[in-house]
Formats: structure tokens, sequence, C-alpha cells
């Protein structure tokens, strides 16, 4: 994963490049655009992603794989995630075209590619590797509650629905934190998380009896990289259709505390709109009743997405997130992410005086 | 899986053989004493599957596999299922002899016997048949909701524990509410409950992702086949190894009601001891409190393993349940099962009755 020579990514997104709708090409751009020489979705040919997504610059998005070949990248990176997984048959036509010309393939589909013959055989053909990033360790077991033993304070992203920002709270989290010297690790759970850190299991991967155990080994090997693990969280205590990875995750990684996430605006399940949102405090207070029968653990901070709302209805949703939990909040995006740090900074110390009292 | 020749089992479960320890063994034999031929169990060799598990009646146990084969079986069926799935040496090597001496195989584990050269080279040689019981269908998805539309009854299981009763329950229901004409399905989600009833999915090997998606398409199957679908549960929602598939069984079958299950005597989850039980009350509050976000769902009965008790301390510890929840309680295979039967069935009428009113 963490590969020997530069990469240099051509993202296909066709028809799905946007804000909300091409996650693992997003955050490849945010955390290491310097890794992506173009993004390939017509719909938006000749503009930048600056200009679809209002990050990543000079980036161009062009019309056409040839058009992207030409921008000289040595991979291509499939930068969406439908649902489910599957693979439509003109991506798969796309994706054997370019490893026939010897461009390596990236994916964090469910859909692994190298068992795809139709890909395989054309990356043989060219001599391309291809990295499914969704791909489980072969020896996985159940958890067991094995990382009680560690000093390191575990902290788990939590949402009120998916793609709402765990993973890039997270990472903000981590780049921020490391600035201020202190030594994180931050345990990718996801395909895009560990595209962008370079290890983690994609635990919605697993045969479902080994979540639990998925998170138990990613949280015990940040516990070696960092005081603090920033543990990227998945899918949401009442999604209908995660909400099992969900809970496998906190139950298996048994986080100190929890950041609670959410987009202000978002009044229900994403595509599943029989689900309301509840209110955040009740939120927090279910997340703290599920976590407590296996080991206590509080909510502490809300990250707020407020990419959607003017400025000063962000600041007016992150006070109103303040007055209903009585915790600190921000976006950790569009603003400083300080009063995230400092509620887990104060929580950590908390943790290392207990210990040592 | 609906064998159309007659099977008869030789159960494979050396050294394992007992009321607790081999749970597929035990189902078989109690649900399908007619198709068990014998045991295979060392330790136990000479006496019958009564005198071992206090029912199966004079089924024998023998003490190797030759004296087993001498009672004639057409297939072998592995009896128990450790933790992981991992498959001894041993076994690997007991099974490829039945497989090539032509009896079939049937296997619970996680590790697929058709996966494993050895075994299905004798199969092959053998002319036997494998059956995985945990191989998942191919063409799984998430869950969304799609119950909510079924008329249905769907009543669920959960537990305090596994292997506490959660199946066995559903089974006991599912025969007495037959033998009172109700017309009542059972939607299997492990190995075993798929053994017994012929049809399901074992929802702890399905990809993480889809475990939802596979609680939904059996509730709608069970929904076709009954007016009141039984869905036997899995793990638990404080288990540290197993909690997701529970949350994603119940997130996706979206029951309508739940049976609570308990074992009076267990303080603490089974060989994770530091997770210990919360009272009753505090645990059926919980199940309702997680199951809200999605569609409020009540805990109506609870039933009580009290195998390990005397009649005496049964009865005592069945009255303690009712007063601590406020709600019926027996022990469903130890007596009548009626108090759980008049609950769901009184359930059910009330939904009716609302529906068309």
């Amino acid at each position: 994963m963490n590969a020997d020579r530069p990469v240099r990514f051509l993202v296909l997104a066709d028809g799905h490049f946007g804000p909300m709708s091409s996650k693992t090409a997003n955050a490849c751009i945010r955390y290491s655009p310097e890794r992506v020489v173009g993004v390939w979705d017509a719909a938006h040919a000749g503009r930048t992603a600056e200009d679809v997504l209002g990050f990543g610059g000079g980036i161009p998005v062009v019309a056409t794989l040839e058009e992207g070949l030409a921008l000289g990248p040595t991979a291509v990176l499939v930068g969406i995630a439908p649902a489910g997984g599957q693979l439509p048959q003109p991506w798969r036509d796309t994706l054997a075209a370019a490893a026939r010309r010897g461009l390596d393939v990236w994916s964090g589909l469910h859909y692994f590619l190298s068992d795809d013959p139709l890909i395989a055989d054309a990356a043989a053909e060219g001599g391309a590797t291809i990295h499914d990033l969704r791909r489980p360790p072969a020896d996985l077991g159940v958890s067991a509650g094995r990382v009680r033993g560690v000093d390191a304070t575990v902290i788990l992203t939590v949402g009120s629905d998916c793609n709402i920002g765990k993973m890039t709270t997270q990472l903000q989290l981590r780049d921020a934190m490391r600035a201020r010297g202190q030594r994180v690790a931050f345990a990718a759970t996801g395909q895009t998380g560990i595209l962008v850190e370079g290890w983690g299991i994609g635990v919605d991967a697993v045969v479902a009896d080994f979540i639990g155990g998925a998170a138990e080994r990613l949280t015990l090997e940040g516990a070696e990289k960092g005081d603090i693990v920033l543990v990227e969280g998945q899918g949401s205590i009442i999604h209908p259709s995660y909400s099992g990875v969900t809970y496998g995750l906190l139950h298996g990684s048994l986080p100190h505390a929890m950041v609670l996430c959410h987009q202000p605006s978002r009044t229900a399940i994403a595509k599943q709109e029989w689900v309301p949102i509840p209110p955040l405090a009740d939120l927090v207070r279910l997340h703290e009743q599920v976590a407590a029968p296996l080991r206590p653990a509080p909510v502490i901070a809300i990250a707020l997405n407020t990419f959607d709302l003017s400025d000063e209805d962000a600041r007016a949703a992150i006070a109103a997130a303040e007055r209903e939990t009585g915790l600190p909040a921000t976006d950790p995006v569009r603003y400083d992410p300080a009063p995230l740090i400092d509620a887990i900074t104060a929580f950590h110390e908390g943790r290392r005086a207990t210990a040592t009292a």
C-alpha cells in the first residue's frame, strides 16, 4: 500500500464527481493532491477540482480516458463507491483498457478487481498491479476485548449518518494534532482512509463475525503508533443498512471517548428518509448507552459538516449544537479544529493523570 | 439443502459432545432425531444421546469413525462450531476419509470445506457432496427497510449472550404454534437453524456490509411463508465479539416485537467475564432504545434457559424475571411455552386489529 515509487493517479469518477458523490476521489484530492494528475468526469470536463469541490487547486477534470492518459498517470483510482459495490460493465471495460496499457489499478470496491478475469487478464498483459484496498486480511478472528490493556487513548468518530465527516474529522484532527507535536495515529477502517494513510482494514468488507476482530487489530496497531489513536468511524448506529458494521467497530475498538459527527442540514438518513435523525442530545445519550455495558465512553465533542451552509448559518449551527449537548463543537474542515483537539487532549491528560495517581 | 433422499447423519463431536458445547449436534438431535444414526465422541462412547444431553433417546455415542460408519450413515455432520471457525487437522483428515468413502459432508463452519483441497478432492473421489451451510448467497446487497411493507408480524429473539436459547426458543415456538394451527415461519440465521429448517442464511458469514441485507431477505422470504415470522436471533447487543451481527440483524429484520432470552445462572458474557450481564429490565430497555430510531419494537416476553437449575429454582427464576420486567416469562423447553405464544399471538392480533381499524 505504501507505494515505493511515487503514484500519480488518474481518478475515475465519470458522472459522479461532486462534493457529496465521490468520497474516495475527494479524500484523495484533499489529503494527497500531489498524487492526483487529473479526474475523469465528462460532466465537469474543462473545470478544475477546486471548481467542483471547493478544494484541490488546479487538478484538471477531463472528458475521456485518452485525455486523462495524456496527463501521465501511473495508476487509475476508482473514485466512487456505489452502494453494494457492484461494478458497471463500462467501468470494467475502462479499467481493463487502462490496465492493458500498464497503469496500476486502485479500488476500494467490495467487488475485487483482482478476481475479475477481464481486468486481471488485462493487468497481467500490461504488467500492471491491482490494489484492492478492501480485501481483508486472511487471518482475522473475533474480538475479545484485547484493546482494554493498551495505554493509548482511543477516540472513535461516530455519526448521525454515513458520508457525514467521520473520516474527514479524524484526518483533520490527525494533521492539526501532529502540527502541535502530538503523537497520534489514524486507524483507517475504510477504503478511502486506507488509501490516504497507507494502512488499515476495510471493516465493512470482512466476514460479519470478524468486524470486531478487525477493529480490535486496528486499534492495537494504532496504539503502537501513537499515544492517541483516532479510529475512523463507519456508518451510524441508526443506519438501516450499515449499523452492524458501526456497532462491531464500536465494541471491537472499545473507545475511551467518542466524537459525534453530524450535518446540521440533514434531518433524515440519506436515501433512507423514513429514518429521521434524532436530536443531537438524544444521539449522544444513545451512543453512551450502547457503549456502557462494555466500556463506558462519553461523547466529548461534536464535529459538524456545514459545507452547504452560509458562514452565518454555520456559526449558528455550531452554537446550537453546543447549547443542545453542552459539548464543544465546530466544523473542523471549515474552521479551526482547536475546540475538538482541546477536548481530546484534556480527556487524554485526564486519563493519564488518573492512571498515574 | 432439502435433501431428496433421506439423510442419515453420523454427527462428529469428538471431545465436545455435551449440553453446552455441541450446539449444532444438539439441535439436530433435538429437532430431527430421526436423521441421526449416531454421535462420535470417544469421551462418551457406550452412552446414548439421552444420557449425555437429557434428550435424543437411544442414539448411540461411538468411540471411532469406524464404529460410526457401521451404523449406516449417508453423511457426516460437523457437530461443533469452534470460535473463529477454523478446522483442526485431525478433523480435516477424518472428513476427507469419510468423503472418500462416499459419505456426504455437512458443515456450518466459517471455514468452507468445499474450498479445502484435501476434503474437496476426497469428495470428488468418493462421489460425495459437500454442504457448506454458512456459504452466503452471492448476490446480497445492503438492507434498506424493505421489510416495512410486509403484513406478517416479525418476532426476533434477542439475548443476554450467545448460546443461550435464541434459536431453541424460536424452534419450540414454531412447533407449538404450528400445533395450534398458526401459520408461522422460522427464518434461520445460523448454520444450525438452516440445517434444521432447510433454508436460511448464516448472517455471521456474509460480508459485513450485507448483514442487514441478509436479514432483510430472510424476513421477506419468511413473510411469504407465514403470518408470523420467527426470526432466529444471533449474539447479543452487549457481546464484545458478535454485537455487529446482532445489530445488523435487528436493523435489517426490523421486528415488530422481541423476545429476550436469558440464562438466569449466567451473570457475565461466557468466556468474556469482564462484561457483566445487566439486570433484565435494563436489557429490555436497551433493546427497545436501539430499535426505536428505525421501528419502535417492544420486548414482549422473556424466554429463560434453566437447564442447570432445579425445578424449584427454575420456577423461582421465572417468577423473578416476570416481577423484574413486568413481562410473561417461561423456559419454553422445560415447561409449556404457552406464556410466550400467548404474548406473541396477542401482539399479532393487536397489530391486525389496528391495521384493519
